[in-house]
């Protein structure tokens, strides 16, 4: 029996071991697709409490708090963050095998030193271990040694808190995220021309529905991308603020998303194939069950990857099956590897997270004999994933 | 080597087999969804043989004959109990994988205490064991420890046999189950009336698929659920009487359905976000590939559970499946578990079945590290997906 | 720590290997489904070298190499077979993970008496280890114990290599391949006529879309298969050519092909209700996902088989997935197991990769607890799997 969340947590073999160890480990973060804000990470303002830190953005814990019951005061309502805090915890207690329950203990680890288990009888003594540290984004980031982050702007954007260091070592770039409906062409060709010169290299769009104006724009933006050399993200696969009656009270964002299952193999291989000028394009889907079709389309065209596990995805379910997925009928070898994807500052644990499981995926291929245990082939390939991949297919100067 | 279903069958930690043997084992069985009758329950006949007991009714295993060639005589024709005994006892010996192995084998010793295995060699000696013990519905249901049974029932049911004790000690009650199509709502609403009267807080409706029709009628039912306080049931993606021929000689419920595979998130969040008083509400699909969705739902509606695996996938495979996807995007710890689902009385082995598969889940985890080996949360967790959540769900007094 | 592809090779236990030592290991293949030429078998010219072998048709070779960024120029384009080979080891080196690595190895070990790793630093010494082998395309069948092939044919070849044993003991019998769309009934049905007379018993069809075109002609064919005897193979959900701009360039089959996932169930289960005659019928489906809905369709129809793991899920995670769900929902032991499906001569090793999962599986089942040890069964369902179902099932005398 193994410790809970021991140094070698999910790391089953001796081999997954000395990968994480001696590669994974403390190779820097390349967080190449987050929702982090610039301005935030720029004026640099200390944060009150752990409350605050996880409880006034993060849809993933509101959802867990709701399917535990919780009034939503306690949640997006007018209870003080102690409060909220209170109530998450003794929800989180009894959150066995859901992914939040070891983001939010390695948290703890990692950057307020304590290693308490997160149930009722501890919340007082957690939130005042907590309360020791005073954090800022850049001191969190720097904490987590992130060398690239590339946050997710609007066009209208004016992206002047990008690009500043302002003495702070992490670069912060700005992604192109635009609608793909009822869009001005012209404006939005401006803009990307405008994102290009502040340093952006990456688009990111939803495609949540295949309507013929969504994959028009997208059509006439995939040239351009390609032209410049840019990266197209496609998170394909939300289906958006499904109650209606919380939805029209909160707004978007708040935690009413579902996985969609429509069909897309025909419209993306479609959509790329219609591009003359494809640019590398990451494909993600939130339904597990496209894995297999997003994998195939990677051997169709030059430089398409098959996206990370991503939101409801990002466990360890999600990521071995992406990963294994990817590995059967692709090139796992290539893989650009994890992106954050968060509004948090203190998820960059998550790339641990990732980095373990990989390595444990790794490491009983060839305990059980069906890799090589070459080791220079194997720490090439970790590191790979881990980093160099995505510091190759992004081209970014860091 | 483990032996053949010993003691700890699919419990493989001390864990597991603590929570089985400490927590699981002797709970009462909650079930909420049945097809047993309950005029059989209350005439209370003695059966005739296993023959009889075993292949009357039971179209999983006349599908395992079909599938093995057998001949239809043997199925649902003319031949003898014996017979029919005969030459499925032949098909069942090859079954590997097939959870009507586990099934029968759990039956003949929970019922019959015979721990011999189904094979050619041993038909006589089984059927007679089998013949030593004369079993009515009430003992089956009394040896097998059930709170309460919900059966499923059409609006036009008088409902005479249900709520009669008749000096035995579990509750029977109904379950509104009507036809969504060409239906007369006020006459719905009126049997609706009726049932409420005679004890009944759970509705049942088969979506085999989303036209107008039917989710009109679904919505309005909605409200009138929600109203009541009733849990109302959705059982998704059924395909049934596929072979038409047979469906012409035979009629329904013999074996002919498949799983289907149409599109259901944008329906299923459609409809829950159109009613305003939504009822609780369970989602089950009988394709396994719409687990994720179904997952994801419950976090976007309050009281909203993702079923248990269900017909198809009531085996160790998708009854783990079904789990984890839960607990990855969900809250497992508030699971309402197992529904029995079935038309015959010996068929509540399936809920031992069911509580070592979970806790064997739950073993392996606590015992990988992956959760805290904490004794009053596990068993907290444990005895409410057992029993305490259903419980509290329903709010039936019992 | 196992050796890398030792005797033991995907045999986790002591059961699994016996059965693969004693059963599976030296049964015939029953090649009932491939894409060999039946003019080289005939004509048994001598292959060059392992990069003609390796690198001339195989499109699974060229994805690979497309998904490592290798120059066309080294895959379909104009470089000498020793440069092709170069790339693709110096791929096949990270391609941690891919069925590739396996087949490739299998391939050497089998054929070349080679167990050299596949990687840069080998590249010239395996290159002159295979140069030490002289094979033919009647060798190599010979030295993998095929008992009888199966080659794809269209209705309007004249199958004058087929049938001729040539002093060679394998016969090699024709598929009957017709396209579906824009199709003159009458001649397909004087084919079929002459196809009989040459042996066939078997047809194939690419089923990539379920339009009223391909409905109607297969519904007509499938009555005249029914009255021969024939057995009725559909391949579903393959999206092929998706590089239009390459398609143009090079044609088909050469891998641009992707998993489809369109909806599938109603429209099988449509089909073949509605066919008085039904033939035998073998049901593959590109996408993982519709492994639940094939495998429940096996109960609806009497001689429906769920194929093989075809293609794509050719692979451990694959073949292990068709057969658990095959198992869960129907009759594992009836499964006429696995089809090559290769162009390429060297490729029956892909048998003994499916006969260890098949033996591993089996194993860990009567190793857990979940399956009597007794070896005739076990014995029978092997053997079954492996070559008694198939010429059970294909009735071709050999």
């Amino acid at each position: 029996m193994k410790k809970f969340m021991c140094e070698n947590f999910l790391l089953s073999t001796e081999t997954a071991r000395k990968l994480y160890d001696d590669v994974a480990k403390n190779l820097p973060i390349y967080d190449y697709h987050c929702h982090l804000d610039a301005r935030e990470i720029y004026e640099n303002k200390e944060f009150t409490d752990i409350g605050e830190m996880w409880l006034k953005h993060d849809h993933y814990k509101w959802r867990l708090m709701r399917q535990n019951g919780v009034d939503e005061y306690f949640i997006t309502g007018g209870a003080s963050f102690f409060e909220k805090f209170e109530k998450f915890v003794e929800c989180v207690e009894f959150a066995i095998g859901n992914p939040l329950y070891h983001w939010c203990h390695m948290e703890l680890r990692r950057y307020f030193d304590c290693d308490l288990i997160l149930k009722k009888e501890n919340i007082k003594v957690i939130w005042e271990q907590c309360a020791k540290f005073k954090y800022t984004p850049q001191k969190l980031i720097e904490m987590s040694n992130v060398a690239v982050i590339c946050t997710t702007d609007a066009p209208e954007s004016d992206l002047k808190y990008h690009n500043l260091r302002n003495g702070f070592g992490t670069k912060v770039l700005p992604t192109f995220r635009p609608s793909l409906r009822n869009v001005d062409i012209d404006y939005l060709l401006e803009r990307i021309e405008f994102f290009h010169r502040s340093g952006c290299r990456l688009s990111d769009h939803g495609l949540d529905a295949f309507d013929d104006d969504s994959m028009n724009t997208l059509r006439i933006l995939a040239e351009e991308y390609g032209r410049r050399g840019w990266v197209m993200q496609l998170h394909i696969g939300a289906l958006r603020n499904n109650n209606v009656a919380e939805f029209a009270r909160l707004g978007g964002d708040i935690g009413y998303d579902s996985v969609n299952d429509m069909n897309i193999a025909a419209e993306i291989n479609g959509l790329l194939g219609s591009v003359e000028n494809l640019p590398k394009t990451i494909l993600y889907s939130l339904n597990p069950a496209h894995n297999a079709v997003l994998a195939s389309v990677t051997g169709n065209f030059r430089n398409v990857q098959h996206g990370s596990a991503w939101w409801f995805n990002d466990h360890i379910d999600g990521m071995t099956e992406q990963m294994k997925t990817l590995a059967n009928l692709g090139a796992l070898n290539t893989f650009i590897g994890m992106l954050t994807d968060s509004r948090s500052f203190l998820s960059y644990p998550r790339h641990d997270y990732f980095r373990r499981i990989l390595c444990d995926i790794i490491g009983n291929w060839v305990e059980g004999g069906k890799f090589p245990g070459d080791w220079e082939t194997l720490s090439t390939i970790v590191r790979g994933i881990c980093f160099d991949n995505a510091k190759k297919y992004f081209g970014i100067e860091i």
